[in-house]
């Protein structure tokens, strides 16, 4: 900032970080006497950031707070500001090391997410210490190495072959479950809060028929809802158009919707339509619950498979799900 | 669209009118092969055009539907498409002429919402028919003749002189209120789905009470969160900023905060602040329920008066509440 010399700043960031944000933003108008607006709208993440707001706001720099990615700045403009949370994984490691149904792994692919990047190391010396192998994947456009994001897995992928199992480091049973879909090899989630750890596998499968009841229900479907997210990093307006065209040809009748937050809220205010097809984020369709089927962009591509009496294949076995 | 040969259209508008839009777009889709995308964010006024939405999905046109202002274009992009409730008044407005007790007001003052614009002249001659003498107050800026937003009155402000009571045409509280609480004259709701009528002006009294009472609150506020609408016509930077200084001077701690849809969900993520100033949308602060004091503008004003040892005035008979 001194050397930017910036008029205003905005700050954004996930929620959990939101008093810190808080915190910073006061220091900030107190240190150099400038507006500093914390941005309150959701940010899920390096493909939300809120630009737009930071531009009406007319904010000379945005600090994207919390999400760790391998670039520093985005446009200029937006300054990645990492957080790390300051909890170790000795304990949770160590355990998983001295498991003795574990031990049968012997090379393990370490894995985290952006806030315990800096405990691959440490975690990695643990098991190295108690015989382990270890290999940490390489990381890949905004991915570091090791990290995973809810939606892209190559450090986790493209190693899959090279190890017996994963490690996930962190609560997050979402990216853990992802791993475990897109390689399908033994994956364990270590949570650090609590201590103790987990195999995920049993739950990846479940989610993942969930993922295959969705498409057979909107195989049915005659009016499917074409979703567009309209959060910047989460924008795929001609994927949504190719979509819709090869379902025309197979039959189904198109509507198109832009969506900022896709939640079965607003959903519930169309009326009509069957099924829906969202291209913004895989999560939103794997993670949250709705009444009518909402397919993310490898489901829809298995449901045109379907509807093509094609096999729908390992449509989740990819390095990324966009 | 025959003139301006659009290659792609946005349509948006209130939730109630989804499935209409979802008609008209799909009319659209197949008469000119065209993409048409309807913007399902939330749309609560002509203040709402989501134009960054159309300008990301790259929408030459952008139609915003059943919000009926006195211009058919803003920015030549967005095309305002006028849709009227095809609900009438003659029970209600018969019913109302016929009350006895009502008969006291000679000279009545004849206002209505968007979608009932059209029932202005009919409703008006049945009350001169009863022997009435009717006015209906001059439009102004995005005003109609006879039309309130709610959070502008003109045409019912500007006649309080020349009416002895006000006629809404319409069902809605909120508008109704508005107009006792700008004016402080009978003002009577005539819904046309009940076929009832009502005086507001206890409700006014106790939504006024309301309002003082969230000022009496925030006095006592050490940390006040000044909130800017991200919402493109109830931007507000300017007004944030002058009320953060006048605040400070009184010595109140002052954070910037800046949210697209303000609600007490997303409040609830800010830590350690004692009541919110709102610069977007009066109705926020007026209609919905917080937890902690959120004040809008006229209130804000209110609240540096009473800091100052200033009496507040009657703080919402203006003609805009902006």
């Amino acid at each position: 900032m001194r050397k930017r010399k910036p008029l205003s700043v905005a700050l954004n960031g996930p929620e959990a970080l939101f008093s810190k944000m808080q915190e910073t933003g006061q220091k900030i108008m107190k240190l150099f006497d400038i507006p500093a607006y914390i941005i309150g709208d959701t940010c899920w993440g390096s493909c939300d950031l809120n630009t737009h707001a930071a531009d009406m706001l007319g904010a000379d720099l945005l600090f994207n707070i919390g999400h760790t990615i391998s670039m520093e700045t985005i446009d200029k403009k937006v300054i990645m500001i990492n957080a790390y949370d300051d909890v170790n994984f000795d304990i949770v490691v160590e355990k998983y090391a001295k498991d003795r149904a574990n031990q049968k792994y012997k090379i393990l692919g370490i894995i985290t997410d952006s806030q315990h990047l800096n405990q691959l190391q440490p975690s990695r010396k643990i098991l190295e210490n108690h015989g382990f192998k270890t290999v940490i994947g390489d990381g890949k456009g905004q991915l570091n190495d090791g990290q995973v994001f809810g939606c892209e897995f190559y450090p986790a992928y493209d190693i899959q072959k090279r190890v017996d199992a994963y490690i996930f480091l962190g609560q997050s049973m979402f990216h853990s479950v992802s791993i475990a879909m897109s390689t399908e090899k033994p994956t364990f989630m270590l949570d650090p809060y609590f201590n103790e750890f987990q195999q995920v596998n049993d739950k990846a499968r479940v989610m993942e028929k969930k993922t295959i009841l969705s498409i057979y229900k909107a195989q049915e479907a005659t009016k499917i809802g074409i979703i567009i997210g309209l959060k910047e990093g989460q924008f795929s307006k001609i994927k949504a158009l190719k979509f819709k065209k090869s379902l025309e040809v197979l039959g189904k009748d198109i509507q198109l919707i832009a969506l900022t937050e896709i939640t079965e809220e607003r959903l519930r205010n169309f009326k009509g339509i069957d099924a829906y097809i969202q291209v913004a984020c895989p999560r939103i369709a794997i993670d949250n619950h709705f009444t009518k089927p909402v397919l993310s962009v490898p489901q829809a591509e298995a449901l045109i498979k379907v509807l093509k009496k094609e096999p729908m294949d390992d449509f989740l076995k990819l390095r990324h799900w966009l």
